[in-house]
């Protein structure tokens, strides 16, 4: 069935193939989840996915849908070889594949004119079926666990770093894959950084604590942020944490099929914007999040994406003021007619600890 | 002086710049850790560092020899802003620039020439200097350290995906940044899977276990496979391992400075042949390893690469037995004059437990 709609828009765009080089696009389309591979979906005919020895059984396991050949050479050698003669117009993924992978391409494919597309799954793929919301909320599941445990494990004495370690740790020992990427956790004025990696410091007494965290559960992805107070939080930082969460709620009440991404951004942005924090809001509102931890659509300022329907999204306001501390508040939602519903099972009020 | 290296390239190829977009390049030639940035190296001239608002601070603090400009734009949308009019013949990295980038990168240089240039780079960041050499040993004595540990986790009622979360959380307790892949943990049948994933699946009783992990430290990469025995081998598993370890050992005695990797391949790919298993060593024998997991050179059949002194490279010949069992040994080690120094301290003897 998604073969079909990308053979639909094949035809609405009169493209004879479609080759397929993202890995996420791939596994979304066949199932295959390693990391070397590539499809070629004709728009009248089959669809062949291409990939070596190594992954020989895990294909045959995954794979059900296409035909499956499995090669010594390289994957674009192979292209020549699937049994039919390759013609017309083939698209193919100008956002992956390198400028190299396309001179090679163009000379195995020398009687097809290749056309870049981009983006050219971004509408399908964005839009999640029943089954994949059911994989992000039990990724998101394992990371409310996950939080709860190493709630139980925070002291002054622990470090950045090894607070993450117990993160991933905690990640698969709760079922998750893996990490659906590095655990942010980041103290006092580090919590200003939004991508702050963790250090070998402690997290120390009377600080703000901002933990991002994710996983991965059948390849799907969860994305959470909270910010916590160990001691006693002043009154500007819990002014900035009140006025994060707002920003927050609304965004995800904003979050309805139909709504551009910029216009959903804008209306977290101008709340943080009238309580004078606008400068200190420096990334988009939110992203994607599916098979990949950023995907399509984007929520920021410039975004011309619209909502629909059984999206899922991030909604992560956060107000970031050097040198002093950094709030971020951030769950993944799924787009419905009247505003979004978030995944998360972790409490929002403030946490101190 | 590593500019140096690359300008006096430039000259030779009568190039007027490069344009860098590998990160693990621009790492090597900047120091820069962060996940978005391209390097513009003039010939004659400056080298410039473009990195978006997040990574304001860090570059700052990590990009000294280059001037670093902070741009809220795409990348290359800055790249005409620099400040100098940019004319000639422009290299760019052909396998780390997506057609997409290169189009909109052709419209930005209008007036240059850009010319495709490959693995660029890869003469001089495969030769490592001291201190680099300092830190991949010091990722693998943390991988050593991680080894002995979980020599005292493993039992029968372990899961391959616990053993392996076990794995990168000992990474990181041991001060490693990260994994540098995903650890593999394989019992049974499947460590003949070269790439398996952990299952839930329990380790169990009488059965291989092939265990190929890794971690960063400052960057630069360990990589180490071992294969391990619980119970009580019988004959073939052990003639099988005696000969992966006669390979290995004939592997690194080889990897003289000077081979070809074809040659140094054929070293340990011949002994294995001769014991009647060629056909069940399906990959090539090793490749470079630093800043990424996988780096020039190649040491595979067709490898025309030459080893010269201080480059680094995993030598791990492995045979495979569809439905039985799998064996690999694998080493990190430095190439030298007189052969290979391996810089592993873990045991390579048959460890049954």
């Amino acid at each position: 069935m998604r073969e079909d709609k990308l053979r639909k828009k094949l035809q609405e765009q009169s493209l004879d193939g479609l080759i397929i080089t993202a890995l996420s696009n791939i596994e979304w389309l066949t199932g295959f989840t390693g990391s070397h591979g590539i499809v070629l979906l004709l728009r009248s005919g089959l669809t062949y996915f291409l990939t070596d020895f190594r992954y020989q059984e895990q294909s045959q396991e995954e794979v059900t849908t296409c035909k499956v050949i499995i090669t010594n050479q390289s994957l674009f050698d192979e292209i020549n070889t699937v049994g039919i003669q390759l013609t017309g117009k083939i698209g193919f993924q100008s956002e992956n594949l390198s400028f190299e992978m396309f001179e090679q391409l163009s000379q195995k494919l020398s009687e097809c004119t290749l056309l870049p597309v981009k983006d050219f799954c971004c509408e399908y793929v964005s839009v999640k079926c029943d089954a994949e919301i059911d994989l992000i909320q039990k990724a998101t599941d394992i990371t409310a666990k996950v939080f709860d445990k190493i709630l139980g494990i925070i002291r002054p004495e622990i470090t950045e770093k090894e607070l993450a370690a117990e993160i991933s740790y905690w990640n698969k020992r709760f079922g998750a894959d893996k990490d659906s990427f590095s655990p942010i956790v980041s103290s006092g004025a580090r919590s200003a950084l939004p991508h702050a990696r963790p250090t070998d410091c402690k997290i120390g007494n009377q600080t703000v604590l901002l933990i991002d965290m994710g996983c991965r559960y059948n390849g799907y992805c969860s994305d959470q942020t909270r910010t916590l107070f160990l001691g006693t939080p002043d009154n500007e930082f819990r002014s900035v944490y009140e006025i994060i969460l707002q920003a927050h709620l609304m965004g995800i009440s904003g979050a309805k099929a139909g709504i551009y991404g910029k216009d959903l951004d804008s209306i977290s942005r101008n709340h943080i914007s009238s309580k004078g924090y606008g400068e200190h809001f420096g990334h988009g509102l939110g992203h994607g999040v599916g098979l990949q931890i950023h995907e399509h659509p984007r929520i920021n300022t410039k975004s011309q994406d619209m909502l629909t329907k059984n999206m899922v999204i991030t909604i992560e306001p956060g107000i970031y003021l050097p040198g002093k501390f950094g709030v971020r508040i951030e769950d993944a939602i799924v787009v419905t007619e009247s505003g979004g519903v978030s995944l998360a099972k972790t409490n929002k009020r403030l946490i101190t600890l």
